[in-house]
């Protein structure tokens, strides 16, 4: 693991890191934030998962959570949204597909399935890096994530029970089976034709088909964002988890968008609904 | 005045604005943040002036200073740091100097002198356009900055007295005349050798000569700061205060950089400090 840089930010250190990554054969960037409290004891960390475009430098830069995860004591860690320098033809110039926008599965078609493995390195790879080489607690492990980092939030928690103790999303694009964003592009491309494992990368069906989250799943969405009719669709959530009778907090906010600064105006309220899990 | 773009965050409204500045004579784009308390009353304003290389967009973007703003009820005002394409030859290219580098000074020789207006801009065009377009209360306003912004508060704030109730600064340049980026570059470019006039520029000459400010000056600066020896210099500024009995509580940060994780890890405490101020 290489260190990009590292800097004091509210009494804790700001990281920038790189290393060779297995799962997706190449090199991989992601950001770490180790509050105060590290010097005294092994903390919960937060995975954090960005949307289309972002890199491991947007959360960190525009969320703002440093300052309340220094107040609770929580590590958080953003990777960034794909493998980048892939050579992969069409992996580049189209921001909806390919080079960030990994939309956290393992590929399973050529040639997408050699590098875009992003369910592997977030819920495997980077885990046992951040334990070796920071002050990590191993059993105290909670997912959020914004817009596709929404969706990544949701489906890791439900295909991996028990390995995140806390679960919320912002903006998440909630069914990526019955949106543009998965139906059209993604699921094809990464996946080809084979429905079934489609059916198994959408919350609402992961939900449906009996998977659970062992707590109460906190979503903000905002309520003038130009995605919300056509891509991410909560009420399908609310539909789904209603049914199944797993726990939602489904909060709709007037009048904000999709961006950051939609994202940095609630991020406390979801550092604290992950320290709640993840205080002991 | 034309919007570019107005989002909400914390409750208010972050927006981007773009007017014809006669100061500057052309185009200037500017940042303004306005807190929830704006339904009901006429709020005080805060003005940040940046560093070099920044944009209207870097404080909005990574200082984290809505959150607090939207507590306190405080309008935050972000100009550029110089005027834009304004084709003088030499005005790009160079960090140090031109655009990006304004120095929040009205440069006396040319060709700077028909377009490097920033002192005028700062101190009167701006505060009319916000007065006539925002919830602005006049009588209250505060001025910070960060770097050569935290010169520009300083050097305003003691060229106008009575303009500015409150002051504070982030690893401002602190005596420009004699470190190299005010001696060599912008000073000889902008004003000329009339050291006469870049005295005038100069928050310790300033305060020698006899200029006030009528309250305490926070000043806080990282400890870790690569320009701390060579352009900084508090140490300058506390000579200076203390000889000539103006109030000043420097604060050294041990272990900070000249970074936004800096100035962010304190923006709150210096946003309380000028609401002090400007409460009534």
């Amino acid at each position: 693991m290489e260190t990009i840089s590292e800097q004091r930010c509210f009494g804790g250190m700001q990281g920038f890191y790189r290393h060779e990554s297995r799962a997706c054969d190449g090199p991989m960037a992601f950001a770490v934030y180790v509050p105060p409290q590290a010097a005294h004891a092994k903390l919960p960390v937060l995975y954090y998962l960005a949307g289309l475009t972002c890199t491991p430098e947007t959360f960190p830069v525009k969320a703002g959570a440093q300052r309340v995860a220094a107040q609770l004591g929580l590590i958080l860690v953003a990777p960034d949204t794909s493998p980048r320098d892939t050579g992969i033809e069409g992996a580049i110039g189209d921001w909806e597909f390919g080079e960030g926008a990994g939309f956290y599965v393992d590929a399973t078609r050529a040639p997408w399935s050699s590098r875009f493995r992003m369910e592997t390195y977030v819920t495997e790879e980077l885990p046992a890096l951040i334990a070796e080489n920071f002050p990590a607690d191993g059993q105290r492990r909670g997912i959020m994530g914004h817009s596709m980092g929404g969706h990544g939030a949701l489906t890791l928690a439900l295909r991996h029970p028990g390995r995140y103790r806390s679960l919320s999303a912002l903006a998440p694009i909630c069914s990526p089976t019955r949106v543009p964003w998965g139906e059209r592009r993604i699921f094809a491309m990464y996946f080809g034709e084979d429905r079934t494992e489609w059916r198994s990368h959408d919350a609402c069906e992961l939900l449906r088909d009996g998977a659970r989250f062992d707590g109460e799943i906190l979503v903000d969405q905002g309520g003038s964002d130009p995605f919300l009719q056509e891509q991410l669709r909560p009420e399908f959530l609310e539909t789904a988890c209603s049914e199944t009778g797993q726990p939602l907090r489904l909060r709709m906010q007037a009048g904000y968008d999709h961006s950051y600064w939609f994202v940095q105006s609630f991020i406390e309220d979801h550092l604290r609904h992950h320290m709640q899990a993840l205080r002991n």
